[in-house]
């Protein structure tokens, strides 16, 4: 029986075998969200950077393409857009590529080797990402990308979501992660955005006046769209 | 108002500042359970080591000396008694030194400096380490020595046990990991060694019929002794 695991820091994904393993990048608020919702939406490929320098450099040699990312919640200096799910409605991204940095997700990702596939989680891509899952019964690891390597709560909620379909779905766990997140899951779940208006990392966006964006990424399956990374790209199939 | 921070796994430590804190050093199976119970019943001090071979060149050199520690649930080859809470009555222990080596939690030990108070908390000596901390009125890390750097349960529910108290007498948090352990603790205070009995650490030590010594480190304030670690030994005052 395939076993799926929780990673709740990139600081602890040295402890996991990722070997042949499908992994789940999870970045709640708000990269795996955006990427969800800009794919969902007809984005022709999203490409992960870690730095604006890189984004504005990869921006510049290729047409077509749109630089986006935040840091401390604005768009950060050089770039075009920022990192909302809401920025990216089909009319304006159908086609294009998204260059995007985020401050915890691509850092993690590029973290991720070895893998038999990485997909992109959100909760507004839940359903997609989940079948894949099931389809495939092989072993999987959700991985958190947290809050500068800290344990955050709306990545560890998503991970709960999905681990809880994997158990009732052939999966099987001896993880305290898992117990832990598919406990929190079951009673975040008739009103997660309630729940969730209690977190560090919600507390720390609301200051930039992010609530609706945070709101807008605890939709189930808004955007339901597989996404996978493959030759250090983010398409969905 | 004193802040309180829990850190689920020492391979998260270094994101916590630690310095002029109080922290708490938590190994509930069943090193700092072990420790409680020696030190209530009248060790005269207890000397945290790494290794097994540490543990016997200590003990060689300390008249009145025992020597403990235990690999895959038994007593380490070489050495003369087990880490169980229940091995240690005073009419055994009273006066002596036990020189301890753990799997886990030693490790940890070490990797705390800096602090103003070190402390080592089980659910066997709760209250005396609760007012202590609700006493002193410090910032406060509760620090788990987890499983080989995995976020465990038994040793979070402990913190979240500790969180809860110091919530109630004059500290406040913005810690994913507190409201977390703190919601755990709620769920599982009930009845918490039905609770534990489903997680990872438990079914492991379970194989070596562990499973009566981890039922008495369930009990709050069996050997409610105040333990401090000062000049690399474990006392009681």
């Amino acid at each position: 029986m395939p076993k799926v695991e929780i990673c709740l820091s990139p600081a602890l994904l040295h402890l996991y075998d990722l070997e042949n393993k499908n992994v789940v990048f999870i970045d709640v608020f708000r990269a795996t969200s955006t990427i969800a919702a800009a794919l969902h939406n007809g984005a022709k490929q999203i490409i992960p950077v870690d730095s604006v320098s890189e984004c504005i450099s990869i921006g510049a040699q290729m047409s077509g393409s749109i630089t986006a990312g935040e840091r401390d919640g604005k768009v950060a200096d050089g770039l075009q857009h920022g990192n909302s799910p809401t920025e990216y409605p089909s009319e304006f991204i159908e086609g294009k590529t998204l260059v995007l940095t985020t401050t915890n997700g691509t850092r993690l990702l590029y973290m991720i080797s070895g893998a038999k596939n990485i997909l992109s989680g959100s909760f507004l891509n839940f359903s997609a990402t989940a079948q894949f899952l099931i389809k495939e019964q092989v072993d999987v690891i959700l991985a958190c990308a947290s809050w500068k390597d800290r344990f955050n709560l709306e990545d560890t909620l998503f991970a709960g979501a999905v681990a809880e379909e994997l158990l009732k779905n052939g999966y099987e766990h001896n993880c305290d992660s898992v117990r832990v997140a598919t406990q929190l899951w079951k009673i975040a779940q008739p009103n997660l955005f309630d729940y969730i208006k209690d977190s560090s990392h919600f507390l720390r966006l609301s200051k930039f006046g992010l609530q609706a964006d945070m709101e807008y990424c605890c939709q189930i399956d808004k955007h339901n769209a597989l996404v996978l990374y493959e030759d250090r790209k983010l398409i969905t199939k």
